[in-house]
């Protein structure tokens, strides 16, 4: 008799991925596959130096969050501590580096052996790691107290990843929404991604799973078909996040940046149009952001094509945020989006004609196709807001102050809530102070509380099906 | 209100493709993308030619049908039907030859440009039209009426469609299966052909819908994955299938056979590993053929990987498949597969493990990795059948006779429903002379009987909503 | 004292290469560079047939021929004396066919590995034998008693070497000239091909040594220069030949015609532009045919830039051409052609403008850039002519015919003195049966007995330093 | 009459480069090539900024320089003079820099149109000059003062110019020789270059004429036959020498060191195997350095295949510098090379087997195959040395202290020739100031005399037909 029937193993179905037994871990060394492999003898160094404080421990904090592809686990903490033998090593050899590495997740191999794209991922960690280290900070060229300086070092930053590309058009959409969707959300981003692909376009998210991924997958089945050789699925992710929203294989060109706002900056310097898929938290912030920088009066002329999407079920969410949005930035901001619903292929039209309106403003205006950098984003947006509970208690959450003010402000306490939510540190400090306290004008604590339940309800803050624990709490206060 | 709802599509969930307003045509002129476009004022004259009746007619309707991909129709006689004012010309211009294409499909198009990959098809359909009329059609070299001369035909078939790739390990992986799946099966092949995918694998199927596509695009995502940029996703079709199967534009290399018999052949010589899945008559035609061929004594040591797989649902499916054997070939014959229930690891693994014993075998026989000429095919299976009432009467389907030859007569019974289902020719002989006569031995022809109600009852018949109306009629005699 | 001067080995300067030690030879095996390397059974078979008489033997000679590169000998019948060990015979691998070579010119080698573009030249020769063997001859197809049937067959094998390539602009630039130059006009043929090479163009030669390789030299260095990495360097030859003028390994695309005729042929037909060095009997050769082509009134219209050129030294040369060109077929073909002396700059110039034209010329007819398909090439010209004794002394040299009939026939005289120069079964004849008589009028005899003469004394005959012996008597008749 | 002769223009023989008329020039934009093009906002700044001195100047000299390349001009103030109203500017466009130039030598130019690999070269310049300024130049994590910062600087220097290639074998052969050579001497370097290719090897030179462009010739001959593609001619310049040594447009890989010293070591820390052709003071210099360096007592062990080497010609240069070397550094010194007269192929075969043992002791070291990080080379050898008439003046050339101290000063003396004979800033000095006095112990000053007298004799010191006026005085002391 023929017959197998598999027992003990569950597949996760359409994944095509097995659940491992938990923290079943592979010891391996690894090649580089693409250029940067070449180190210098001080790099090397500096990498392998656990006392200085910080290197090592970012680099392999960041290289175990790339071997955790394909787990299903969205806390930082969690898997610093689900994988605390594991460790990475850079060897010198005759042929280049290799890199020696201990107890990595074993979700990471196909039979043993590494999948490539996240062997990628691993030295594109070393590069970026390295690179911001030794050429950003500390280097006196980059005057990171101006926004300028800011702008320069997201420029450098990005050209070391070789992600401008020069002598080509404008083609690449930013999706931006959440890591935690359900099947129906997830199945239309990749129908999204499959229009935007079908026109030839690229691909930059965050890099996580959910509205990050579907985009991806879809352009990737749309180039094949189109026999695009050449697509980009761009990733943009950071310490931070990192751990909580693992890059997926299919990214193939991954920057880790040193930060969120200088990760914000890169996605609307580099990216030509914008897609927003409902989301939770993290979706909430990159909104805020995008829309506080295009309400600064400079910005008024600059072509920006942004759309909101979602599948018949979402429609209910983006009212959500539209009201949200109306009732603290007012209708200048609700003017700068469109939301379409259930239509991909408008919503993959309408981006194609804003791309093109962003072509013909920037050759009119000289500026590079690669990098937008007529775009005026003020420092208040660039500065890193590091979400203590102090920090979190002081943000200015009232109508006080200048819209795009607001919008930076409102920025900040969305970032926190992340923050609290999934990164590593953010739980930490929630374990040990409790819940951030947010306060300001109730006319904007009240639609920013509804905001936050209904993402709450509506699963969107974690992937866990255990019952979100908040971590915040909203405190109106009555405008004198 | 920046609010837009779609009222008049419907979204196709999941395949990203709009249904569009039903014979929607598009005019057009198209140029190669690959390499064979080249043609001599001799065959240009003869593509052009209708009077000789075939050649123009047989190019023009495979034409049509690599341009129907995603329109959900599987019903050759209607696709013709529909799309009437279709036609097709070559152009000789100084760069080489265009097309010139009139009332196509819309489907084919984005924006009112072709996809790609259909553009290859119509240039895959020029190429093997020309090829099999001029070379290999009263070519005095090739005997087609000897086994050796068959095999010949299909080894130059391959080679000038540059499927024959020498100095490359086996890596392909036959896909059979139906085109009209459930959603659950549909999702299960894609995570085989992901699984495979992930292993360096290629991918080989009769290029339609269904289970010929979801392997391919799972393997597309995985070759994404592991950075395989030259993953091969390879279509066999003949011109009387394709019209009801439309080759998907991910199958990179398009090949169409002159006949049933020499894709079937072809399968077999040019794959290393073979999964089959769930499906119909179709299905049960390529499991009869490869029995039999299997089952010949001269092939007894030849290693054959073949695993037949399906989600938890399909158990019961193969269940009968395998019955079904067993009753008529009898247990050797069900020795000659492995059925793996709901685990794609597994599949993966086993017929790799299966492809490095075909890989050694070749190596020791000197027998080349990228034709299997050491199976030995009767000319039994070679011989076109073609699905006349008459001839489908005549099919002797009793237990008097070497169980190869058996396997051939009732992989021609199948290949009978086949036709009648779906294929022009077949439908139009139904509708005048009424369903096929199927006779045989009781002891085959209750086991058949019993398959083929099941396919109808599991809705593998055919794509349409539309009640199956079946094709044929069992006559069970009684044994003398 | 780390002095080390060599003493048995003598330079050949410039050349890069080191006579080896006459008749060493090197047995090998090896695998394939390119496409071409997947034989059928039945192909393999042929060409390790002796018995049949032909195509082994035919197979092997051209293989040795394509072996002999870098020993300067072109003499067809010495090297089958020298290396008469020499054979070769097609092993089936799993991989593709490999190549057993016994006995090899090592001079081919280096350090005991065969130089790539040899290797190359080997499959080429493999893939012109079997194609022209099982395609082309005994094929009902190619009606090779018609000027349309030449052609068809002509571009068959052109197609089948991957010569006619779609899509690029008209650039291709045949070099005419002898194999025996002297220093001053063979550094003159490099300077020419890079001139060529600088502004983009290509080259194709009769690829043996002299006029044939300086232009594929001079064009490489400029190509570099250019960044130009697709260069094209492409040989015509044919079986009688290549044993005399063994292909150089720069040329990368080698074909093999079958007779002297066709090769003629491929060159005007594939070519844009054409350049003529001086040269010997060979050249005449080619000058006779393009002027004899042009001259029928059908190509009155054909844009065909036809340039002759030389160093200072060359221009006596030129003059003895034109004048006899002149007295033989009068001012009308002397309008046919410019001659350029030492002024590479112009050249390039001039063809590039004449190239413009063609290219003008073709889009407006459509016809293709690939294949001069529009220029009329009688049957006479196709037409294999063998130059035995008794076909020499009846060819018709008299005025009293139109002047492209004179110039067919004058060709064909001026081909049997190659004959018996250089080719195998020339020498053989004239060692035989004595010294070809070529008769005719006086008014052409006195011409061409002159020219002939000018020919030996400038030693444009053959390599060797011996004396050289005509092979031919001219014969006056007075004319009655 | 078709007859065309030159008049006006004098064919340089064998070069294919027509001397244009002089100070011919035109004005052009052009766009990038390669890949790095894309410059941030504040790069373009400071290459456009004149007023603080350098950045622009540098920029513009070196860009003339590689204009300048195909006029035979080795006097690099002559150059500056010639072409004084040349300017060159950056240009932001929307894909990417474009550069604006004045006044650019005819010579670079075809037909109008700037050659490729001279394009390249140009932005090769604006790479280098702005990552040496930006990046090295007041950046404190290179201390420059220290062996080890000088290193480090070398090898960032070589990385951002994508020179170090991880995964590849050794097989880089640097060739040093004169810019001045004969006829016989240059036909000689192309031979070792052919021999060189054919084996395999890449090239790395000064990349001016003469010996510096013969090998690349030969080994682009030879790498076309061996089908090699990705042929290496890596040329290493800097600001002074690149005036008077215009690279040749073959070289593909250009890096313009900021000076001398850092060029030096760029050769020995890059390449595998060296072959010294005959030469004048430059050559010299590079003698000098590498004895210096290999008589280390640290780098005893190191292999360093080390050939002198030329036509039969050349032997009695050879002995002078062999006894010059004896002379001063004594019969260690000799044996660290070896000379081989007038045999190519023993050239190649000495420096294969050479890079074999490199590639051993790299592989048992640990040590990277494209960065030879085990040489010591000490501080002295990587100060930048200005020749100015007192530094000149105080070198220490006596007997009195260690070897390699001795080399490192006599590499200075010629240093200090070669800037007074074809350097901008040299020949200004010795203009102003007179002849450059080099004293010391007779029985060095002696050998060293007569040394530079065989130069000028042999015409080995300058390009020019005129006479050769000597920038040097030697003056001996007696020893007290």
């Amino acid at each position: 008799m023929p017959f197998q029937l598999r027992a003990e193993e569950k597949l996760v179905p359409n994944a095509g991925t097995i659940q491992p037994m938990e923290y079943e871990v592979i010891d391996t060394q690894v090649s580089p596959t693409g250029r940067l492999e070449i180190l210098s003898r001080t790099e090397a160094a500096k990498l392998l130096d656990i006392g200085h404080g910080g290197l090592h421990q970012l680099y392999r904090d960041c290289s175990l969050a790339v071997l955790n592809c394909g787990n299903e686990l969205d806390d930082g903490k969690e898997l610093l501590e689900r994988y605390r033998d594991f460790d990475i090593r850079i060897m010198q050899r005759q042929r280049g580096i290799k890199l020696d590495i201990k107890g990595a997740p074993a979700s990471a191999f196909v039979d043993g052996k590494m999948i490539t794209g996240i062997r990628e991922h691993l030295f594109a960690v070393l590069r970026d790691v390295i690179y911001v280290s030794e050429e950003i900070r500390g280097n006196p060229r980059f005057a990171l107290d101006t926004s300028g300086g800011v702008t320069d070092a997201v420029f450098h930053i990005l050209r070391n990843a070789s992600v401008l590309q020069p002598r080509t058009d404008p083609n690449l959409v930013v999706c931006w929404g959440g890591h935690s969707v359900g099947r129906e959300e997830y199945e239309y981003t990749k129908v999204i991604g499959y229009q935007l692909g079908l026109r030839g376009l690229d691909i930059c998210t965050g890099c996580g799973p959910g509205a990050m991924k579907g985009p991806m997958k879809g352009a990737a089945i749309a180039h094949a078909k189109q026999r695009i050789g050449t697509g980009r699925y761009i990733g943009f992710t950071e310490p931070g996040i990192i751990a909580a929203e693992a890059p997926n294989p299919i990214v193939n060109e991954l920057v880790i940046f040193p930060d969120v706002e200088k990760r914000l900056e890169a996605f609307v310097r580099a990216g030509h149009g914008f897609v927003v898929f409902p989301g939770g938290a993290g979706t909430a912030e990159e909104i805020l952001y995008i829309l506080g920088v295009l309400l600064h009066p400079s910005n008024a002329d600059v072509p920006f094509p942004l759309v909101f999407t979602g599948p018949k079920s979402a429609e209910n969410y983006f009212r959500q945020i539209d009201q949200f949005v109306g009732a603290t930035l007012g209708v200048e901001a609700q003017r700068l989006y469109k939301i379409i619903i259930d239509d991909p292929v408008q919503v993959a039209r309408e981006i194609q004609a804003g791309i093109k309106l962003v072509r013909n403003f920037r050759k009119q205006q000289r500026d590079s196709y690669y990098f937008n950098s007529m775009l005026k984003i003020e420092h208040d947006f660039q500065r890193p807001f590091h979400p203590s509970h102090e920090n979190m208690r002081k943000l200015k959450l009232h109508r006080n102050q200048p819209r795009h003010t607001l919008a930076a402000n409102l920025r900040r306490a969305f970032s926190g809530v992340v923050a609290g939510n999934v990164k590593n540190e953010g739980i930490r400090e929630i374990e040990k102070h409790g819940s951030f306290e947010i306060q300001g004008d109730a006319a904007i604590m009240g639609p920013m509380d509804a905001l936050l339940a209904s993402f709450v309800a509506q699963q969107r803050m974690k992937l866990s099906s255990k019952k979100y624990n908040p971590c915040y709490r909203i405190v109106a206060e009555t405008a004198a």
